[in-house]
C-alpha cells in the first residue's frame, strides 16, 4: 500500500519533507511499513505554481484546498503555512474530511489547539505536531510516551532561537540589545517585526503546548506571564557574570500544591546549570520530575531539515497506524482539570536593576520599601553612573509573586527612582 | 481490566517500581488505560522473603520461577536481577510462556539480545528495555520513534556514571585516578571490582545496544574497541585544560561510507561541546544526523527512581497494547545488514603522552617515526620531569585507524620511550 500525503504550503520547511522522503527512503519505507507519496501540494496561486515548476518541482500543485479535501486517496495533510488563517480553516476542513493532520503551527495550536483536537476526535482522525515546540527536538512525543510513569514538577525551556542567539551575543560579546538584534536580522534569524521573539510571545505559545504534554493541563496563552529581553543591558549581563550567572530568556512551567503556573521571563541561570550552555539558536527543554529527577533535551529549535524531520516522524507514526486500520491514538492523552497556582505558592529570588539620583539616603529608601514587603536583600551593588546618577542592583531573597508584583509596583511609583529591569534568579 | 506484572528480583531498582505505581497511580492508570498490579515477586529464597515481609512488603513472594511462568494471569515479567544467569534463562522461559518482558539488563542484552529478541518474536510477545542504556534518559524509545525520518551519522555518549564521576573529579579537582576511585567507592558509585566501569566495558555494552537503535546494525561486543581511564594522569588533564579541552570517557558509534564502527575511549572534548558539561554521575547521548543535525539527551544514567521510571514507562506501553489485543510492536524495528567500516575510513586526531630520557634527539626520533607514518604534529609540548626524564605530549593531525594502530605499536616498541597514554581528540 501507499500512504498519500498533501502539503499545504511549499516554503522552506515544506521543501524539507520531500528531501527526507527521498534521502532516507529505504529507512522511512521500512519504518512506516509502506511507501509515503506526496500526492498534492497546495500553493497560493498559479504564479507560485509556475515558479515552482520552473524550479523543477514536478508535484501535482493545486491552488484550491478542495482539490485535496475531496481527494479520497489522500490520508494525511501536512500544514506548514504558519499563522492562524487560513491554516485554521484548512486544518479544520481536512480533519472534517477524515484526513489526519500534521502541523508545526505553534501559534495556531497555542490559541486554538483544544478546538482543533476536538474536531480531530469527533472525526476519528489524529492531529500530530511534534515540530510545534523546539522544531528538531523530539520533546512532545518523549513527554507523551516516556514520562508516562513519572510526575513532572517543573519545565524550564530555552525555546526561542532568535532571542537566545541575541542573549548569547550579549553575554559572550558584551553586545547591546540593539547590536544583537541587528545581527539577528542580518542573519535572517529575526523577522522585520521581532516582537514575537524578543518579547517572549513565541516562547509563551510553546509553554501552552508543553503544559498540556508535561502536566496534562492547558494553560491559556493569556495566562502565561511573559516578558522579553528588550530591557537587558550590558550592565545586567556583566553583573550576572560577576555573580556566576548567565542571563537567558527562560520559559518555566511549574506545578505547586495549589496548581500550575507558566511564565517566560529573563532569568539568571547558574553557570553550571545544564541550560546555561545552550547557546546561539539552539533550544533545550529541562525537565524536573519525581522519577527521572533531572533530564534535558537539546537540539535545534527551527530550520528546514530539523523541523521537516519532526514532521516526517509524525507522518511515519500515522502511517504505521493507518495500515492497522484502527483509530489512531491521540498525540497526547494526558489530561487533567486545569488548576492555576496561587501567587502565594510561587516563590523565587529576583534581581532588581534600579536607577536613581546619586544622593544620600536612596538605598535606605529602597531598604525600607523591601522591608515593608517583608523581603530582605541577599546582595546589593551600587555604582556611580556619572551626572549625579547611581545604579543600584539588588538581589533579593525569595519572595512570592504577590510580594514581587507589589515591589515592582511600589518601586515604579517611587519618586526619583527608575526600575530599569527585573530578572528572575534560579 | 487489570494488567498483572511479576518482578524478578526485589533490589533497589525493583522496589522503585511499586513506589511509582503508587505515587503516580492516577496518571499511570489513565495513561495505560488499565490498572497495573504487582501479582508476584520472585526472591532468592525463604530467608529473603522473610526479611522483606518483616520490612512490611506484602507482595506474593515466590522462590520458584515456575510459579510465575505457570500463572496465566501474569501479562508482563520485569527482570531486574542483572548479570547473565539466571536472568537469561528466566527471560527466555517467560517469553516462551507468552509473557512480555521488560528488563534493564544491558550486559545480557549486549551479549544475547539478538537471541532473546528472536525468542520474543517466535512467541508473539515483546521485549522492552528502555532502562538498559542511560537508565533515566528516554533515549531508546526516542531513537525508535522520533528518528524514524532521520539518518544518524554519529552517536557520542557519556554513558557510564562511575567513570564520569571520576573524570569530573580528576578534571575539576585535579585528583589522581586512585583518589577519584577511592571517592567513587566510598560513595557507592564504584563496585569492589570497578573493571566494568573504569575500563569502558559497561559503556561498550551500551554502544552495542545503541548501534541497533541508531543505525539498525548490531555491532558485536567484541568488536567495540574499548579503553578505560586508568592511565589518565593529572598531567593529561592539565594539558587538556590548557588547550581548551575536557577529558571524558566517550563512547562513539559512527557510520562511514564503508560501514559502522564503535569504540569507547578517553576523549578530549572541546570545552564548548555540549557533552563537556555533562558532569558527575550524569549521562548524555549526543546524536548527529542529516535531519535534526545535532541533539543531546541528558539525564541520570542509573539510580532507583530514574531506572524504575523507564521500566514502568515500558510497562505502560505494553499495557496499552495488551488491551488492544494485537501483536505488540517490537521495541526496535530498524534493522539492516551489519557492515563494519574499514580502518582507512576512520579518521581522527589523537593525543600521545610519551615519557623518555631527557637527552638530545629524542623528539627528532619521534618526529621521524610519525613522518614515516605520514602523520604530522599539530602541537608538541615537552617538559622536564627531573631525574633526567622528559615528558613529550603530542597532538597529531588527523590519521586513520591503521596509522594510529601502527604508531602505537611502533612507539611502544621504541627503545627508551614509554607510551604512557593515547587520547582521541574531537
Amino acid at each position: 500500500m501507499t500512504v498519500n500525503i498533501a502539503l499545504l504550503g511549499f516554503g522552506t520547511v515544506a521543501s524539507g519533507v520531500p528531501f527526507l522522503l527521498q534521502e532516507n527512503s529505504t529507512k522511512i519505507t521500512a519504518q512506516a511499513g509502506t511507501d509515503i507519496q506526496i500526492a498534492k501540494v497546495l500553493v497560493r496561486d498559479v504564479a507560485e505554481k509556475d515558479v515552482l515548476r520552473a524550479q523543477g518541482h514536478a508535484y501535482d500543485f493545486v491552488t484550491d484546498i478542495s482539490a485535496i479535501l475531496n481527494d479520497d486517496a489522500i490520508d494525511i495533510v501536512i500544514e506548514l503555512m504558519g499563522r492562524i488563517e487560513p491554516a485554521k480553516t484548512f486544518i479544520t476542513q481536512a480533519l472534517q474530511a477524515k484526513k489526519h493532520v500534521v502541523t508545526a503551527n505553534k501559534d495556531l495550536l497555542a490559541m486554538h489547539g483544544a478546538d482543533l483536537l476536538k474536531v480531530a476526535k469527533d472525526n476519528g482522525v489524529a492531529l500530530y505536531y511534534e515540530a510545534a515546540v523546539a522544531g528538531g527536538i523530539p520533546i512532545l512525543r518523549t513527554l507523551a510516551h516516556s514520562y508516562t510513569a513519572d510526575k513532572i514538577t517543573k519545565i524550564l525551556g530555552v525555546v526561542n532561537g532568535t532571542s537566545n542567539f541575541m542573549m548569547t551575543k550579549m553575554v559572550d560579546e558584551g553586545w547591546t540589545y540593539d547590536e544583537a538584534l541587528a545581527e539577528a536580522s542580518r542573519l535572517g534569524y529575526a523577522e522585520s517585526d521581532p516582537t514575537n521573539d524578543v518579547d517572549g510571545i513565541d516562547a509563551a505559545y510553546k509553554m501552552v503546548i508543553l503544559s498540556q504534554f508535561a502536566f496534562g493541563m492547558t494553560i491559556k496563552f493569556d495566562d502565561v506571564r511573559h516578558e522579553g529581553i528588550r530591557h537587558i543591558t550590558p550592565e545586567d549581563v556583566k553583573l550576572a557574570q560577576k555573580l556566576g550567572f548567565v542571563i537567558k530568556l527562560v520559559g518555566e512551567i511549574v506545578e505547586r500544591p495549589s496548581g500550575i503556573y507558566a511564565e517566560v521571563v529573563p532569568t539568571f541561570l547558574p553557570k553550571d546549570h545544564q541550560l546555561a550552555t545552550v547557546n546561539g539558536v539552539m533550544n533545550a527543554v529541562f525537565v524536573e520530575s519525581i522519577g527521572i529527577n533531572e533530564a534535558m533535551f537539546y537540539g535545534p529549535g527551527a530550520g528546514q531539515k530539523p523541523t521537516a524531520t519532526s514532521v516526517v516522524a509524525d507522518v511515519i507514526e500515522l502511517a504505521k497506524g493507518i495500515q492497522k486500520g484502527a483509530v489512531l491514538p491521540a498525540f497526547n492523552t494526558f489530561a487533567r482539570e486545569t488548576v492555576y497556582a496561587t501567587k502565594e505558592d510561587l516563590v523565587d529570588k529576583y534581581y532588581f536593576a534600579i536607577e536613581t539620583d546619586d544622593k544620600a539616603g536612596q538605598l535606605l529608601h529602597l531598604a525600607e520599601l523591601f522591608h515593608a514587603e517583608n523581603v530582605s536583600f541577599e546582595q546589593v551593588f551600587q555604582e556611580n553612573l556619572g551626572d549625579n546618577r547611581a545604579s543600584i542592583a539588588i538581589i533579593a531573597h525569595k519572595m512570592d509573586l504577590n510580594q514581587f508584583d507589589s515591589l515592582v509596583e511600589k518601586i515604579s511609583a517611587l519618586d526619583g527612582f527608575t526600575l530599569r529591569n527585573t530578572i528572575k534568579v534560579i
